[in-house]
């Protein structure tokens, strides 16, 4: 029953797995903030890791790869295992759920612009289904853990997602080669995402677009 | 890597693309409830307008059609642009909010059915299908945006996504031709819905069938 | 458009459809507690019903089954309607509820691990399938109830989903004959999630990994 599909290049093989694992992170991470059990901690931490991933592949149509081959499952696992054991205080907590979910999504956006203009997706989709599967896992992983969904953190995400989807296709697209794209593209998803929590950058409605730091309505998460 | 689908009539297609526009404007005015980002308004734009079919060919098992021609997703794009640089007040925002969700709900209930019908679902499936098609989009955006659901709103809702989707089922089985169909489910179900906003009418669990208007427990939305 | 799958062994058919029923139930009775019309009964009722098994079937790229031959639609409305007509009062609805998902959890977490191996599927991904089977419908009918989704209740009830999933796996991979698998991975599975509502067993993060009853900051369900 199996479809093939094609063979993906060690470089984004490795960024993949990069972000599986600390996308399961993060979503372990969210676990322990709702003093889950074990296998909450698992559950979550492997949706989170492998949700957008998921999500991007069933809108494609290509097969979801973990289903015939279960690494990135087993990565997810051991990363969400990890961290149930590993994790002591809540201020570790905090931080490394931002910073695990910030490289995440910039590993993610490269990885699922990649697979999708190798499926042969018009450049458009493919940029959209970059941002699709940096943005889905933390997504699943927000609704699930009946928590305010960080797309709508009021800081730039989706728009660091954006940024390393859009780059990356305009990189290649313009003929640059694999490596060099990838790491320009995943470096500015991560520069803006990171710049947005560092300095607490938001973005919002006209007349009032851009506003750092300081903002008594936005608690720093 | 394409599975090519049939052709649809220009009627079908002119109301699926009117649907995608209106439920793209409902998703880009709750987003402006939330006071996010310009992204933030085509993200949840997007996802309110392409939601309901998308959810639809994944259960067909149909091809996801924007994943290979980008031109509802750029439609939708536009709508909510549009959305965020023309929405002025509050008021207007709220009302927006109710009838261009209306508007698709009427257009998404027949253009679900019927595809579901000509991709060759028994009857009741292609009933079902339409009501998934005309909520599903509205489904995504309140849970994305962490809001109450609007099929748990208590007026009739899933409700008019059932006439209009099984008006439009009946009609064709009968022998009516594709326009006048499509005509009558639509007016149904706009007619349906728009009564239950304006008149505020409610259905009920049982002893308590039918209500309308004024009733204190449920203020107007 | 029809592909076609494996025939499932009576056995199997028997306890699937007893599980679309008893989730239905458990949906409606949700769908009871928010006061929703008869059609937000069935709505919920058939999403809790045949949602589990949907997501299974869209992540292996198997078809999804109801979509050809709607005998799991049809079975979920008429449970989902006749707990409309049925239920009366709140005692029976909480009750209900919490017992219609145990039996639900116990015969999917058995039937998705074995639809996802005669599939094909590797024993890590079939185990993960049963779990995903016994707690997808639920998970709907808590997001799109705007409740919070059971999985995060603090007792074993994922837990139980792997066990029954885990052991059914284990004894086929034995050598165990249909039946009997079927009957004790049911049954421990039951068992597990019978005892945590009864005797409020609850799991928590290392250190205070377990405790029973009478905990203050768990009210009981």
């Amino acid at each position: 029953m199996t479809i093939p599909i094609e063979p993906l290049s060690p470089s984004i093989l490795a960024i993949m797995y990069f972000g599986d694992a600390v996308f399961a992170i993060s979503g372990a991470l969210t676990a322990a903030r709702y003093k889950m059990d074990v296998l909450g901690f698992v559950l979550i931490g492997t949706i989170t890791g492998i949700g957008g991933g998921t999500i991007r592949d069933l809108l494609l149509g290509r097969t979801v790869w973990w289903t015939q081959d279960p690494t990135e499952l087993i990565l997810c696992v051991v990363a969400s295992l990890a961290t149930f054991f590993l994790i002591t205080s809540d201020l570790t907590r905090r931080r490394g759920m931002a910073w695990s979910d910030t490289l995440g999504l910039a590993a993610f956006s490269v990885v699922g612009c990649h697979i999708s203009l190798q499926f042969g997706s018009p450049f458009v989709v493919a940029v959209f289904m970059g941002m699709v599967t940096a943005t889905g896992g933390g997504v699943l992983r927000d609704v699930l853990s009946n928590t305010q969904p960080m797309i709508l953190c009021g800081q730039p995400y989706a728009t660091a997602a954006l940024l390393g989807s859009l780059s990356y296709a305009s990189l290649r697209h313009f003929g640059f080669t694999l490596v060099p794209s990838e790491m320009v593209a995943c470096t500015a998803a991560f520069a803006l995402r990171a710049s947005a929590i560092l300095f607490d950058i938001r973005m919002g409605p006209p007349g009032q677009f851009l506003a750092f730091g300081n903002n008594p309505n936005h608690p720093k998460p």
